[in-house]
């Protein structure tokens, strides 16, 4: 069955849309920190190009440190753990590049995620977010979950423009090119309610 | 054959709920602490996903020790084994993940586990239970085992309205929507006789 | 062929009962430890079950080493290997579990395993011990090989009970619960003669 | 669909040229340091020899290091992730072995890629570019993609040679025998805008 | 095409019997040393149980490393490799286990091994020999290879006397219990000519 | 298509024989050094006992770093690679093991590699060449590729004895038996120019 959206006050658990062989839905991506020497652990019977994404989204932001305000001795005293939940669903592909990156970054620097947002896209090293398939069915899933606003590949509009007018009510979408773009619409400023001090002195 | 409910004492096992392909049945969490830098190992012919369920419960714990009352510093200092019992059968997915949680906060705590009770459920990382299959074969499963109490994602709720009520007779069930609901219901704040001191020094 | 019982002076020689396609068999369980940092290696041509066998029974001695009477400090300064003989027969299964404890248990403490003893059975890292399949045919074998007592679960009982009177002449049963019984009626309080100093310093 | 150049400003990420059973395309390899010990990881749902060209390219690199100037202490002080965009794609086989090297001494270097060229050809220890296929199918997705000019072992010029005239025009073609070769042609003597400071104190 | 018998002054190589889908034939067990930490390598594209077999002769080396007289210190000081030439032919099997015993003693104690020798047998943790198959077609290849002396298991003795007295001529058979008599059997007093200074100072 | 003898001045290079579905081939064995622990890794898409062959030639030079005049201390401060060119075929089987040798030695003592010479022969850890299949194809491969002097085992002589006159001429054999003939023949007492200083102070 089909999943909705939660209004989450978690730091890490982002929003991202599926594409199944019974259709679109939603998926959760969530992410947390533990004490350690910076090993990245992945759940939730995920492929290996799903895995390759959390890697990629981690090395992203290790690379790019500076720019999204984090911390580099936090790779080096914490461990990530990425998990995508409904581990009956084995699930796979790049579509959840944007999901992951956001996940981690939020979970970093404890930023509250953007309410009712979904978003599905993959990521590159050199920051720019590519287009991803099954446009149609996650924006379905999306309308049904109850969100108001999707991120997409800019490459993705032509997909948008594709879907009958009447199924995109209510729906806000921001087409991006760079996956700072996507930090920038999907996080606030603000800090979650309770967030960790996770400070390394 | 079918298991029945042990009035065991010890601190770390714990009673599931598992639906195999010649019914229900229950099946228990059995996990130790030994000396160690903070390996899991994890034992009973699990297929991936029911493995990763073990390792989400010990991240969750982790990234949790606070709420949970346990010292961070015994992850450094112990070893933590889980097995489930039955070699000679396959076990896979995700249900067992709050019993996994629960005899994982069990020993770490050296709390009492509450007297005939089971549970099924899936974990998430944002603290959620997240709701299984097999339903009204796992409770049948639970009365003929002699259990009395059993806790339950609030989503599978409506697996159990469809159930026939004599079925359910002398049956207690918890609805539970977050994970710290079912250490709160599982656990009791009472050590077990004899618990062992794990105190790190 | 079949094997017969040898009446051993070695630590850690301990026989087990099996059951293949070809009918019950006795097998032997054998341990020695060498200086290492307690790294566990496990040879025999063994299926994943009955390694895990060997790995639960050193995780359950390693977390109860104070009632055994093991110290402690063994498991950082000795390397572990367990082997099953007759590598040209691939063997799986957990009814290996009390014999591969009981032959980890005499290597480490040195203690000579009670003559013309077979033993079957499942363990748990609670302590209990499991029933097993195939006892009518590792019943038979085990007269054959000249066995004399034969420790089982209490929950095989029945297993024997329908066997005919005549098969089991000669033969001692011991029913147990716990993991401990086995210890208590397979293990001598002698040590083997020549037993090696493994105190650690 | 097929890819197009990007004028990327950025170090690391070189244009390659790829056949698939849909014709030819471009590819980018993209590369990125993070602070670590050496480690190489590799993502972009490769096969065993495309990601066997990332290792070859990294050991040829540190063997080189004093022709190439780049210190050889950055390999012990960084981690490097190559990725290949397009993780929906399996990729496999030697031909983007000179597009890896010349990403890894860009992003090691922090050089800028020269702009509309892309390469194939695959790379050897003793530093000689080997011929690769798929020529033809390659040369007409460079175009199409905007690239202007294109290096190429010496030994894939009788392949060019092949090609209609008229497919051709536009095209600049550098044909190599050395590694050393393209990295002169590829990469500006000149650094990216904001290059990273990487040195090793 | 069939082996000779070498003979080889060399510490570490010893020669076994072989039995394969093409008849018998002699084999050469090598083993060398060279410094590192106690790693044991293996090549000649051996099965698993093969594998198993060098483990276990290096294992049963160790724990009686006294009785042998081998420094227990240089374990931890040199590295072994074994390896059975022939890389072409995939072998598998138990067999070849007393030979693996031979060749890492003759190493580790530089002794000699005996001329015109071959053998068979399976080894234990507890030092007995096991019988093992193929014993006609393994006595056939050693008189064609030139063996004068074999080394079996006293179980294998009904299987020679199963065999045409006059095949057995000129052969001299020695029917072991123990791992130390192939030892005793096998390796001169004497040194092998140009021994390695081996002591670990 | 097949390749051609190069005349290279680079340490490390050597050419190799192979039998291949289609025909004869010369193939190149490289190897290179760059800082590191000892590690030895191997790329080219070989198969498991091609891979072996590149184990067994590195271990036999540790345990004979006297008599090749290589310092022991090389292989705690270098890694080491071993590279077989043209990555898009598969490549296996023990008939390199000369030509890694040969390779490995060059590159650890920078002396140069006779010109015009390929080889093919199996190694052992004894010093042992061993014949190896495929002669008349690997000859008429080394013709066309302008080799001069070929190295093979002895025990290869019948097959140059069985190949028609014709094709041999032009064509010096060098029949061994042990590796260190191999070394002595194929590399000269001359360092490459600019040879690397790899001393390890
Ligand atoms: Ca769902
Ligand atoms: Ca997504
Ligand atoms: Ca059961
Ligand atoms: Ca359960
Ligand atoms: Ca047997
Ligand atoms: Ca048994
Ligand atoms: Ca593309
Ligand atoms: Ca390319
Ligand atoms: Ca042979
Ligand atoms: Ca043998
Ligand atoms: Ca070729
Ligand atoms: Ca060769």
């Amino acid at each position: 069955e089909r999943d909705k959206y939660e209004n989450n006050e978690k730091a890490g658990v982002v929003t991202g849309l599926a594409w199944t062989s019974v259709g679109g839905d939603i998926l959760f991506i969530e992410s947390i920190l533990s004490k350690g020497k910076g090993m990245l652990s992945i759940t939730g019977n995920l492929g290996k190009v799903m895995k390759e994404s959390a890697q990629i989204a981690l090395e992203y932001i290790k690379a790019n440190a500076d720019e999204l305000k984090i911390d580099p001795k936090m790779f080096e005293n914490y461990n990530i753990h990425i998990h995508v939940p409904e581990g009956a669903t084995p699930k796979d592909g790049p579509s959840a590049g944007i999901t992951m990156l956001t996940s981690l970054v939020s979970t970093l620097t404890q930023r509250k995620v953007k309410a009712n947002l979904a978003m599905t896209g993959e990521i590159t090293l050199r920051g720019k977010v590519l287009p991803v398939g099954g446009i149609k069915e996650k924006i379905l899933a999306a309308k049904r979950a109850n969100i108001k606003e999707i991120i997409l590949s800019e490459q993705n509009l032509k997909d948008i423009n594709d879907i009958k007018e009447s199924y995109l009510k209510g729906l806000t979408f921001h087409y991006v090119k760079e996956m700072k773009e996507v930090i920038d619409l999907a996080l606030l400023k603000q800090k979650v309610k309770n967030a960790k001090d996770l400070t390394v002195k």
